[in-house]
């Protein structure tokens, strides 16, 4: 299933993309699941692919507003410098641990939502990743176990306002402006990507491809990701892990690219689909 | 005010610490505001007081469990380096910006609540912090308006897994272990401690003090740092921004002391009071 979360006439919901529209199912199942992450902590997705089953007819992908997959997991992990290519283009090492770094769910935006360049800079920058949403609660799972724990995939644009990041050595303030991250289009469900899937990511900046690579070149997998994290805290049903970019982003190019106001950025993970964002000023 | 959340007999509640003992807001208020952080959302704190006011015995003290003063802040900004003898003992350099990272709500237990050393790391150490809790909503906040924003204050030790702290330059997962970080035992609403007031911050563990400190040698003041995370993203009523420790702790000292099971560890802000909370073993 491709689920999604999305709003229409005001009014928030959460459904599966198929080839009817979006079926809406929390106006079938929103009195026992308020949202996508109760349907996920229920471990109810085999009640929600009976409604889909059923054959009701959708709304239209346009007529509804694609928020963030899980608007409001209750934590976001973020891999950092997990790619070769991108520790080298940083200057910096490759360490024997992964590098981890939150978000919080205001610094999202769904699929077709305007990705927001603050005022206060012109360094905003995209980064290709790959969404891990947890399904399963867990404490210090093993990698042999990691697989169990997800429920999906989706894509994600780690939209970063470089001189922010750069401000300390705490990464944190460019990585949390307002509406600079894209999650979407949907998450596909982990019944259709088996764990350890070969994916491709790549990011299109208004059509022109600025990275490209393939899951087999991270160098903590997501099954040490998961396994990491999960030593940390319990991983919990809608909780989030951004498994790291690739090279090739805006601030280490010659000249440097930098997203602005009327640029259309593209995610496509080939498993998955492509999260496209609008780039606006916030003002 | 001091304002808590606390459960007895499994309920989840909040209320007011008075002479008589915890007035249970939630008992009068629940029904429109189910949480503290709601009740800030909704700026009832007027109406809180007219309940305080109309005497009502409470429960003692010891018949609550307090929790974390706001269990689901929306984010939990933390100041690093905001004191210049931690910034020496560090062997750091004072940065013109300043040093944000971010906690979970997971992280975090209340006042006599154990904070819990994991099995992965003997470096468990204390970081004495002021926490700011956020009332009015706001982004880019000047620093002359910040005191509008800020609803109250409290204790908070920043629980540190210092070996994870220091696996990469991002210090997220020493800072994130589940249970580690102590915030309470009350919010102190501020029209009782007028913005800008001059605390006195100390750590005490099992009564040795480790840790003084008053507010006026903060580096970057409550009101810059409020102006500087609110550039970022809104902050929202319940937030809490973290204000940083001064030197003295546990990693820099010869020997380095480190938390275990049986300590008990004590910060006291003098307009504020004592947060007590033994350490265990998360086993």
């Amino acid at each position: 299933m491709k689920l999604v979360s999305f709003s229409r006439n005001g009014q928030q919901s959460y459904g599966a993309v198929t080839e009817k529209g979006v079926v809406d199912l929390g106006a079938v199942l929103g009195s026992r699941y308020t949202d996508l992450k109760a349907l996920l902590t229920a471990d109810a997705l085999t009640e929600a692919a009976a409604v889909v089953a059923q054959g009701v007819a959708g709304f239209g992908l346009a007529d509804v507003d694609l928020l963030p997959v899980i608007p409001n997991p209750g934590k976001i992990w973020c891999c950092g410098l997990n790619y070769g290519e991108h520790v080298r283009e940083t200057n910096r090492e490759i360490t024997e641990q992964p590098t981890f770094f939150l978000r919080v769910a205001d610094s999202q935006v769904g699929h077709g939502q305007a990705m927001l360049r603050p005022r206060e800079s012109t360094q905003f920058d995209y980064e290709a990743e790959i969404a891990v949403v947890i399904g399963r609660p867990g404490r210090r799972i093993a990698e042999a176990d990691a697989g169990r724990h997800v429920a999906g995939y989706a894509c994600y644009n780690d939209g970063s306002v470089r001189d922010w990041q750069r401000h300390t050595q705490q990464w944190a303030p460019g990585k949390n402006f307002w509406r600079t991250g894209g999650f979407g289009p949907w998450m596909v469900t982990s019944d259709e990507i088996p764990f350890g899937s070969l994916m491709t990511l790549t990011t299109r900046l208004n059509g022109e491809e600025l990275q490209r690579a393939t899951t087999d070149m991270m160098i903590h997998s997501i099954a040490r990701q998961i396994a990491y994290v999960s030593t940390i805290a319990p991983l919990e049903p809608g909780d989030v892990i951004v498994t790291g970019t690739p090279g090739g982003v805006g601030a280490r190019r010659t000249p440097p690219v930098w997203m602005k106001a009327g640029d259309v950025v593209e995610i496509e993970v080939d498993r998955i689909g492509v999260l496209r964002n609008p780039v606006a000023d916030d003002v």
